[in-house]
């Protein structure tokens, strides 16, 4: 197996207390010519949804590389550890929980899945037995991607695996027919900017205003929204449907938060349709 | 033009949501061999005075470099991208908006100026064309910043521009004579220090106590601080003017906020005299 | 002395203002080819002893590396500028204040000690002359670190010093005796565990529950604790002790804060014991 000379870090650890560095601190001991490119490492506590989303996003900018995600709440449990190869020749490390899936689909698709055997990982890195019930980052994954890095072959660390039996984190809802979208508000930003699961391409109504509806039991009068293409095309206190910097379907308020305005939140469902007013 | 190893990378766009990371990536992708040096990325957003000041502060201490900044609220509008090369051998990539030309000045002046043509840049690039209207950085400026590091021709990317129509920000207030000076608080620091355009070295009174005000409508009566070269010369609670890490003259309280006594915020205009009292 | 490739780089500095990068500017000056590994940057300001912790814990992980560490409540005082040199061959450069010496324990103790002179520092450097009252990281530290790592000589830039003569932070409280633990609390962290002087495999009581008591003037009646391999053996609302993830005992409550339950602080003295109730 080639090796890589980059290394891709994400995880939920913070920058305080040293975590981040223990696993960097590893890799520069077992890989010392490989580099790391810190991708985030402030995704909210466990948040899978939205490590996945940085990562998907970070990883397909970048050359072919191993990526080393950590986002794991199962830690300690019996959540499998994995090593994905995608068709573009990256390798993902971190755990089974869905994490990875969306960056490999970015990278091109999944070529082959191993589940790593952190008792092998630990024994080809010359390190000590034994892992640690909390900081699997620093006592399995992390050698596990330096391990890949430096070109050790797949099999010498972990076994191959049914990609069947991968779990995936739940697709957010998106509905889209001629009259209306259904598409689950999938982040809102500092800035209270909207962002949905629907591809700002597919919106299906080509021109004119939008019919914006939060759902709920008892769905208020819709608000009205006009498509945009940036902010200045926008009134101040002005509702606008963006393209975002990803390419997302985002919901703004020129000057003020559209999240607030509208009521939502992350997992809400948010009704668009033609404005018929 | 030869290589650089090196790009410093400055931003607003904090440490969360991958931002930064995608432009990494971008010049990971291009420029494999080179490193880049985070100089700040929790710059206050927008804000192109602080993302300059410290742009001038870092560089300078550095090697000759690329040095990626991006400050920058006329994203989407028609402020022009630039490409700018100093006397010491630098380039600096980043919009036109001031954010660049202290650094300029503190890597002993401009040679040459270009502005990048965001087309060029992708396709010398290998990307595929289309630019976002909000993230510049990962769009133009980092393939920039990364061709320039490996070794393209600036002329490649970018059309020599006239120096005379670079956007400049306006210098801090600062008047100095033999009786009195006037100076912008240039910075509040998180301890409440108050950090002037006044280089501490051009303080004209040779020695003696100092009479204090902000300027405004109805001023009070001055407070007195004394010349420190230290904390630990000041009494707890006393008023002190000392030269700050950068060499600006800067007014502390031992112990407590020199900004929170004098209520100084960035912006006011500090008069210094001696202290007749 | 051999070069290294490696600069691990912790400091109380933050992340904003450029301080950092201001010296890792001046490593990129002096030592093109060193990598720098920042351990941390957001240790509590001036807290050595949190800074020894994250420095001792991270160091021993990596690679022989020099390790440059600034936390240093003392700047612009008498306290001495020290690099030392370890048994496994890395050396530490920061202030004399007990910052340096737990790491070097861990990296298998000092094999020699020497005073940093940073006047012959910055002429080795070919820095100009002279140093700043508030900023010896980016003025003598870092430029140290750099020569160390290029392969200079220690005593091209510093004199031997006595290792006795080395300022050393107090030891955290631990008494063990067969019946009862007095440990000291080192730190509270973001879910409010509550970690102890006490490493987990030495609690002397192989089995059973705890009976947990802060030690003041008037100590309430015993809180119970459950020795516990995970978060998971805990019931809701339970308290246990737990090794943490650097195999200290910590005091932890499935769900909540034992840290509030406890009214534990860091500083504080746990008094543990076989539960006899």
């Amino acid at each position: 197996m080639p090796a890589s000379p980059l290394i891709t870090f994400l995880t939920d650890y913070g920058l305080t207390g040293g975590y981040v560095a223990a696993c960097e601190a590893v890799i520069a001991r077992l890989a010392p010519a490989v580099r790391v490119l810190h991708a985030a490492h402030e995704v909210g506590l466990g948040d899978v949804g939205e490590g996945a989303r940085i990562l998907a996003r970070v990883a397909p900018l970048g050359p072919v590389a191993v990526h080393l995600a950590v986002v794991d709440p199962g830690v300690g449990t019996s959540r499998r550890p994995l090593l994905l190869g995608t068709v573009r020749g990256d390798h993902l490390v971190g755990p089974d929980n869905g994490l990875l899936l969306p960056a490999v689909a970015a990278l091109g698709g999944l070529r082959q899945a191993w589940a790593l055997d952190p008792s092998r990982v630990r024994d080809r890195a010359g390190l000590v037995p034994g892992v640690s019930r909390t900081f699997h980052g620093r006592d399995v994954f992390a050698p596990a991607a330096a391990l890949m890095a430096r070109g050790e072959p797949a099999e010498s660390i972990a076994d191959e695996t049914d990609p069947e039996a991968l779990v995936a984190l739940p697709a957010p809802l998106l509905v889209v027919d001629v009259t209306a979208v259904r598409s689950e508000v999938i982040e809102v930003d500092a800035f209270g900017n909207v962002g949905l699961s629907l591809p700002f391409a597919d919106l299906p109504f080509a021109s004119g205003p939008l019919a914006v509806q939060i759902e709920e039991a008892e769905m208020g009068p819709p608000w009205r929204a006009r498509r945009a293409a940036t902010f200045a095309d926008l009134a101040t206190g002005e509702l606008g449907l963006m393209g975002d910097s990803w390419g997302q379907a985002c919901l703004v308020l020129n000057g003020a938060s559209a999240a607030e305005l509208l009521g939502a939140t992350a997992g809400d469902v948010v009704r668009l349709a033609r404005d018929a007013s």
